[in-house]
């Protein structure tokens, strides 16, 4: 959705407005676009004057500076420019070397854009055109083909040169060979809309994308249903390869450009799944973009863009640039250290303390207990996911299986001679990490804390020290959670279990007998607890949502409870 | 939507391995994020480890690298990582300095970064915490506030004193004046899809926006109805303008946030409403920021930003960076040269030559004609959009009214003594660039050409003149448009037209009789054309669209046949 707009109709000049006023120090508003300012003591050049429609930032005033455009010509949303606003730009732009006016392959663009050339020309202006046709899906004709993402390496091809101080033949030469040697397949994933529309300007079939389809929804290839990542670079990668130009080196240049509503961490993902695919075929991947370069509003979708490199192009991708959307710049990564960096590999490792023999036994049980909790709550998954459905989101059960396998693989890796603090260690950071929220970050302090308690060289383990280690156990959840004995939380069991525990062994009973007592007075609360109404308002912050499993927490707590006491009866 | 993923569980890990493999130039993956690589001969720092759930790119590991965070500990999606991240990161970013931890304020961070801070503390670390708290929608007390994308400038201060080489303490400091100096206040206007989810996390009422909405859904200030950008730049501005910390001076730095779904184009608008605003109260803007910078997946809204700034903080926040999401240099715009800036303000400036009294005479019909065509399309427009809603997109007839209307105004700035050339030049360029479309520049070339056939300075201008000029007006059209007779566009009404006029006048009919002639043996064909069936495809090139207007194309043509042939009569 569109939403930020006073007057729809001026929606192209108003963006325009406040994105001079926010780059003023280095971009100047000229009738039609924007011009760079020129930098003190700098040679004139070739001027590089790029455009088209709006909607597509960065694309294209967003690149233009030092070593990339020259002037950008500004229409209004998914409209070429006209004539008299590309006219105007290049006037501006012309520092006397001769102007390239470059855009992506549309009807209007060419129009407008040619029309503009010619009436420099009669003012004695050489005026050369480089258009861009990189989407392989638009057409089979290379000519004919569309131009998308193909525009960002193409004009900062001729941006570079241009600013190396190539001639203006030189710079429409290497741009319709930077343009000759890129390709790009594109695809939606949905519409987008345009300022003051309620509907969407077009729209992609629930479930499926559009491939090929273009980035103001001209048609493409055809709609195939929504797939996994993985199947989809498979798909780009593919279209590409079956696409390479006859020049075709080893060498490439990656883009994969995202379209508005398909946001960063999914182009990375994406990126991850692509990149082992051209690497597999033999590409080296020069310095690749993954972002937002050549946009469609709030469209959703993607694109896989290669260009291949031959020396000059390469040198062009690789030149440093500084524009108010892209910039780069060699000095900071062409320094690295490899020295410090094998320093930082090893910094983090830690070592196993040796144990002693009562401390190694405790560990044992510590063992057979992660596994019997395992499979207890594993069988209660459900029945947990449904009570914590009542009050929460329903993924109480989820995360205590995500905790309790990650605790027991990491107990799987803990060589045999380890400590009950070493085991429960690694055990609680397990959990912590992958149960995921609060709940799992007091249930890795609890069971580091009561590993803690116990040690690794302790001499003896007796019911006494067990006890003291579930006080310190409940103390870790109490200090971290800040909550207390009736605030439906696990607490509701544990604190009532501790009491009954501490109180039993005092009283000389057995570690089992009284674990399975304290365990009873423990299920008992928890239903008490889980009868309560709950307190969860709506939309709590989602750090604090496992606190809000009160009744849900309380239950775990016991049946995790009851399970050990029967592992300790068992033995 | 989030679309793609192979499985949504893995989302986060593997969007940051597709990351890592992206700039493993720069960055290093170790257990639980990220650290920056160390640049050579640079003196060891501070260690500035920031972090928090995936979702948020560039925040978390976006701004990792020079000048800003020396590491990033990356969570789940909207989750905090484990206090085993966090520690396993530090440990990698440490250079012997100490480090800080930096984070917004939420439940599970808090814990989880400060057991991390306790264990480096117990291995004789030297570990700091400073907690952003800018969202000034969550809560009155400062210290409970939430940290949105206020994260941005307190980490970038902190980072910026680190690789300036300040110790501990003063990283602390300024880390902490940081935080205090920056205010917040986000809306939201729609909610974020997770990965594998079919629902959105939270949704917004449809019209509304929710003032203070968190990034993760959490509660705000109220749900109020969508409003122009002018109000909400009013309303973001008065909220943060309502809590200015107690220190604040007159120098802020801005930041508009985009939060995924919400596009450039759409916060340079808000930005060019807000700037005005900061102004009349007397503030200066200091090197603002527009863009994503901290965002949540694909949610839809936006967050202004102030921080307000003494001598050590806006040094801080000017200081260059280097990371993979944001890169800030001085260089390339410290050194404007202001004499070029002020040889490209003239550039394109264009003197009006002067004009023969036969061109002069012809101008004054022109203006009479271009005044009768404004009202007779003005009277068409509703038919004409009606017509062309069967083919097309139905505003022809609104396009045609922008273009006689900046036609009319055009004309109206010309000075009287111009030639019908240069008034015509003037009238088809405000067209071509006003109505839009490919039909705009069709029109505005075509006028532009009959004016040039006439010329400024012809010595008389007779109804052959006049008859040449229509035929440099068809010629112009096709080809520019590259349509034939017969392709149902408007040349289906104006050859027929031009033939019958060009025959009239060589038999020695006068100017007005064989124009209403021919006029009518347009009308004839425009109806005729518009009988066949429209051959309009769904989703045709955006730019090629207006071409897709056939029959009331033609129709519009010989309306304004028709009314010039009126105009002709009655002089």
């Amino acid at each position: 959705m569109t939403t930020i707009f006073d007057n729809p109709e001026e929606f192209a000049e108003d963006q325009l407005a406040g994105w001079l006023d926010l780059y003023s120090d280095r971009v100047r508003g000229v009738t039609g676009g924007v011009v760079a300012l020129p930098v003190a003591g700098a040679a004139p050049q070739v001027a590089v004057v790029i455009g088209g429609g709006s909607g597509h930032y960065p694309a294209f005033c967003g690149t233009v500076g030092t070593g990339f455009a020259t002037g950008a010509v500004v229409g209004n949303i998914f409209t070429s420019p006209s004539a008299a606003q590309v006219y105007s730009v290049a006037k501006a732009a012309d520092q006397g070397r001769g102007v390239v006016l470059s855009f992506g392959n549309y009807a209007g663009d060419n129009m407008n854009f040619g029309l503009a050339a010619e009436r420099l020309r009669q003012e004695g202006i050489d005026t050369r055109i480089v258009v861009v046709t990189d989407d392989v899906a638009s057409a089979d004709e290379e000519e004919q083909r569309r131009g998308i993402a193909g525009d960002f390496p193409v004009f900062k091809a001729m941006g570079a040169a241009a600013a190396a101080g190539a001639s203006l033949d030189e710079v429409e030469r290497l741009g319709n060979a930077s343009n000759r040697a890129t390709r790009t397949i594109g695809v939606a994933f949905s519409g987008c809309t345009m300022p003051g529309a309620t509907e969407p300007l077009f729209t992609v079939p629930e479930g499926h994308l559009g491939l090929g389809l273009g980035i103001h929804g001209e048609p493409g290839i055809r709609d195939v249903p929504l797939m996994r990542a993985t199947d989809l670079a498979r798909l780009l990668v593919d279209s590409l390869l079956a696409d390479r130009p006859a020049t075709a080196g080893t060498r490439v240049a990656p883009i994969v450009n995202g379209l508005g509503d398909t946001k960063y961490e999914e182009l990375f993902l994406l990126w991850g799944r692509i990149a082992p695919l051209l690497r597999a075929e033999g590409l080296e991947l020069v310095e690749p973009e993954v972002g937002e370069l050549v946009t469609s509003l709030d469209m959703g979708g993607c694109s896989l863009t290669l260009q291949w490199l031959d020396e000059e192009l390469e040198e062009l991708w690789r030149a440093d640039a500084y524009t108010p959307a892209y910039r780069k710049a060699q000095a900071p990564v062409a320094a690295l250290d490899r020295d410090a960096i094998a320093a930082t590999e090893s910094r983090a490792a830690e070592e196993m303390p040796e144990a002693s023999d009562a401390s190694r036994h405790a560990a044992l049980v510590i063992r057979d207990v992660v596994g019997a909790m395992d499979a207890a709550l594993r069988g209660a998954e459900e029945n947990l996911g449904r009570i914590d459905a009542i009050a929460g989101d329903g993924d109480h059960g989820r995360g205590m299986v995500k905790g309790v396998s990650a605790a027991t693989d990491a107990a799987g890796r803990v060589p045999e001679e380890a400590g009950a603090a070493f085991l429960l260690g690694r055990v609680g950071q397990a959990w912590a990490a992958e149960a995921g929220g609060t709940s799992g970050v007091l249930w890795g302090a609890a069971l580091e804390a009561f590993g803690r308690e116990l040690g690794d060289d302790a001499t003896e383990i007796g019911a006494a020290d067990i006890a003291a280690a579930s006080g310190a156990f409940a103390r870790a959840i109490q200090q971290l959670g800040g909550a207390s004995r009736g605030d439906k939380t696990l607490l509701d069991a544990l604190l009532p279990f501790v009491d009954e525990l501490e109180a039993r062994v005092s009283a000389g009973d057995d570690l089992a007998t009284a674990w399975g007592q304290a365990a009873t007075v423990a299920g008992r609360e928890a239903e008490a607890t889980a009868s309560l109404r709950p307190n969860v308002g709506r939309a709590r912050p989602l750090a604090e949502k496992s606190i809000g499993h009160p009744d849900a927490g309380a239950i775990s707590m016991a049946l995790i409870l009851e399970t050990v006491g029967g592992v300790l009866a068992a033995r």
